[in-house]
């Protein structure tokens, strides 16, 4: 058993973190840290969660203890710059949920993230954890984990299959993707108001999305090299993404040859189900599954997939991390089939 | 470990009756009956319970196993008569989720529910299965639990505290109750569609509500003998129900001893949980508590209480009943704290 | 024609104010004055309003025009009071949709608004503006009017038909009521985020909601003199208020009576429609309706009643004042029927 | 002045032709034709019309007068080749809300509506009534108007522009849209219930939307021939259409001729607002209004587009149609600036 640091406690990511930390049966021990609700308690913060969890301190990010296994980190992008040097230099695991080490160059980050890397000698040795493409031996020896970003495990997971087979067959990828708000975060705007987006929707940093590069890196390697867009939305629901992709070819598709293809990756996948008709989002939230849907006609295909944002696409995903960064496995605290133990419900 | 029914599967509370069973360490097998869903399999009825619960065959309510321990009964009112007689005559445990047993005299049927009870000699010997109330040691020997509906269970738990102990000083009490648009069931309705319910809101069976003599049927045992009123509404959300009593006493009240007599009660209770400020609804969906707050300003009490219907308003609660009426701890299945197994989370 | 002067034009209540301004046909000019919105213009702030309305210029409040003719100020509680003595000591005519001179004794607004009054002079001299019930002598030689609040609108107008007849009959008045989020205002609160809000509901300022003077001062004047709650909720919507009031009586009511003298005061109203069965509040949304139902069994009554809270229970009754401050016909801007001028659209 | 006749006025299209025949000046009088409701009144089946419309009766529509000047039809698919040719044949202006007219040739009715036309020979001589884009001399001597689909509004209005004067550039258009779920109607399937749809998003009918081939003949037609596709999805809304359309080009795009091409065809229009910034929905829900948005990266084009589906894409553009076909201001009845009639309200 482990003990864990979760850094950034108290947004939806952290709180979705504590949630999973507390039922992990390989995790003895946590700590939470936060900066503005250092001094405050997990109950105080999140009184839902009375009789759930413990009620531990949230104790302040400027004395993070350096003994424990395994820590999170849930900070707004830039801010995990300033703790994960030290804590892989310590020997420390190290899962990091927001963007800081997902670009492989550091250039991209002044471009994108607006911010010049200060450790970007672990953007090489980092493992980019898609954890449902990315094979159980890769997790050897790594100790810090970029864990994707909602956006782009929502994209990559239903594109993957498809680009790392028939790159050359591709005319344009163009993806469409909708996000519930608790993707804005939990801190105030008036845009975000239930006032302002019930009954709402639109597009946002439309070409401009820190996502996109990080979609293409994961593309680029294997072998895309077509015209590819990326569009970003609101939802006018709390939680969960829906991410279309209209993948035009440069020939008729054949819909056997493309199915075995998804079912080859994902045939003993957990976390993952192929759908014969495109997914709810109910189907989804609350979980850490992400249901895929192909639909071809002709030289077209409609790719459609759907996650939690909060959970597969962040909390839940870095947990399964953790797993298969001990060799656990990889539904350990985040599923459970028939007489077993956990389960997560809506 | 036991083998349980459940008749009625294909509605909302069923489907919670099916993730519930699925988890449940001391239910060794379940199965499933419905009526035009019979041949269909879980699956295929609730596709998000793939990868989650087992897929078994929903089976005729023709051909009901008399072989199995427990059943539960999650059929529309007037339809579980048909059942109950016979399982309990066989001798086995029963779990009504509807309202055919909840009220104590037959003439009430007439009035409220509009059928001829075929069975009343159970309406006396069954238990009203108001789990957070009722001590452990009225389940002995019991076959029959009327499983409480949703809206009195959001009410007489955060009333019966204070009628029991107070009953005389009370002027009125009104209740007011909005609940989500799943307690109206699955069925089609042009008046639930979202384009119906969004951002709206309504009262609905007012003053004609069958809930209301069933709660009125618990204040009288408890000495009530004042004006009451329950009025109900319909929120527009899917799920929950947030019930706001106002209290008139005869005289200024006595926050110190109406605090006394509410922790009395639920000091120990598991899913109880007394609030200092007003719950929230989202606070208590997707689990079993229900959480209440008292206000108290001069001769006023406004107590307010939350509940998720389909959980402790309905298949929760009726598993927190199968728990009692077994010995075991009455969270099994429902909730896990710290390291052990079952999570109910969002 | 007149000329308008909309202090406080940013916020919701504001821009509700400049769509009705804008198309009334009496009202031949209006400008709108903000604080950190000054130098903006209408269609920056509100880009739906591009092609529906003029763009003017959005003024300081520090250089408040004294050449028009009426002005209405949409303001926080407590600004209101810096402008207004003025505007009337220059003998122009005030519309306040705040609060700061609803309550008719200085004492309250220490006790409720937690501000000492800097001209109370202006308390007794001002026209509570309960549109639908004030009658169009009241409003002769008035120059200030204290436009009532969205939820005593809400409840006074369903309540005063039966407490003005039958006050000495009544045992306990309780007043439940929910409101669209829009009535917390534009300001960014975490709480009031969708990502928050979506399928939630509260109760919120329970026993200390400062519209609850304001309402029982308006219930004493008519002779009541019973117990009387009134509670707040939050509703899992952008725009509306439902107020539900319980009222129980010393004896069995007598429907035709009660009937009758809601009859009696609305019969000819233009903006108040008694219903048959509960209001849905989406009758009402986008308009300036007052909907009504009373449901009486026994000594029971219930009385539900629904509102837009930003048109009826402030810039539509607004508008409404200020028609009848002229002798206008009421509905002028509101509303139209058949081949006529207005519309009021969804 | 004209008289009109509604005919399905039961629907939530029917409802806002109603609306707004009531308040349009150039109709002096209007009928409303029903099947199942028959017999009804305006007030009973919409009760929020009290007082804002005539309470007309519903009239059957075995029993259509045929003294009428215009016909709206808004019925289910295929209904309408019932009403038409009659009408048409007595010289009477048609205007046709549904898809029986909108397809150029016959075959394709077998294909996507699943019918066999029988009255194929006013396919050629209906006019396609894309009100903001067809000019007002194409309206002269036309009968039948066939009333463009929601989804080929919000599209064509968004790409029209582009495509008829880039055609040879394209390589590649995917448009994604979402609907709120009113397009589905008012029959009650539980897929729409609140309970499914809050928080909840899905594609559908992907590859297989009637309004793809609506779509792709008014593309045609301007010289498109390059790979599309079209995919429609659920939006946890009730009213609204958003349409984002990804243009990949065969060469990096020249912003500053795109733009004029969009403002060469709507610097003059009434109800087409090209924006700097992606629309929101909100902005035109309630409105006849479509907002467009264009944004530029390398040979990347994405344009986002907002309707409202009841009103721009049903009845606001029926009645704009009526207008053009009369030669009035095409705004009449639905919208108005300072001071002048009809206002557009949210």
């Amino acid at each position: 058993m482990i003990s864990v640091g979760i850094i950034g406690g108290s947004g939806y990511t952290g709180k979705k973190l504590i949630q999973f930390c507390n039922i992990h049966k390989e995790i003895s021990s946590y700590k939470v840290y936060g900066s503005k609700t250092a001094g405050e308690t997990v109950h105080s913060l999140f009184p839902d969660f009375v009789g759930i969890t413990k009620n531990i301190a949230i104790e302040s990010v400027d004395n993070i203890d350096l003994d424990l296994d395994v820590y999170f980190i849930a900070l707004p992008h830039g801010e995990a710059l300033k703790y994960v040097p030290k804590l892989v230099g310590n020997g420390k695991k190290v899962i990091d949920l927001g963007g800081d080490y997902r670009l492989d160059f550091e250039e991209l980050y002044i471009d994108w993230y607006k911010f010049t890397h200060t450790s970007s000698y672990l953007l090489k040795s980092k493992l980019y954890g898609l954890a449902d493409i990315v094979p159980q031996e890769k997790y050897n020896n790594v100790n810090l984990i970029a864990n994707p970003g909602c956006y782009p495990t929502a994209t990559l997971l239903s594109l993957l299959p498809f680009i790392t087979n028939f790159a050359e067959d591709i005319l344009t990828v163009s993806t469409v993707a909708y996000s519930g708000t608790s993707g804005a975060g939990k801190s105030a705007k008036s845009e975000y108001l239930l006032t302002e987006m019930a009954g709402n929707a639109r597009a946002y940093n439309v070409n401009k999305h820190r996502h996109q590069p990080e979609i293409l890196q994961a593309l680029y390697k294997q072998g895309f090299h077509s015209p590819f867009s990326f569009t970003t939305h609101l939802l006018p629901a709390a939680v969960g993404i829906y991410a279309t992709s209209s993948v035009h070819l440069k020939e008729k598709a054949d819909i056997n040859k493309i199915t075995d293809a998804y079912q080859a990756v994902y045939e003993n996948s957990k976390f993952v189900r192929l759908r014969e008709v495109p997914p709810q989002l109910s189907w989804v939230t609350g979980t850490n599954f992400c249901d895929i849907n192909i639909s071809v006609e002709g030289s077209t295909l409609i790719i459609t997939s759907a996650i939690d944002n909060l959970i597969k696409g962040a909390a839940g995903q870095a947990i399964q991390n953790m797993n298969k960064l001990y060799g656990w496995d990889e539904g350990l605290g985040l599923i459970t089939k028939e007489v077993e133990s956990v389960s997560v419900c809506q």
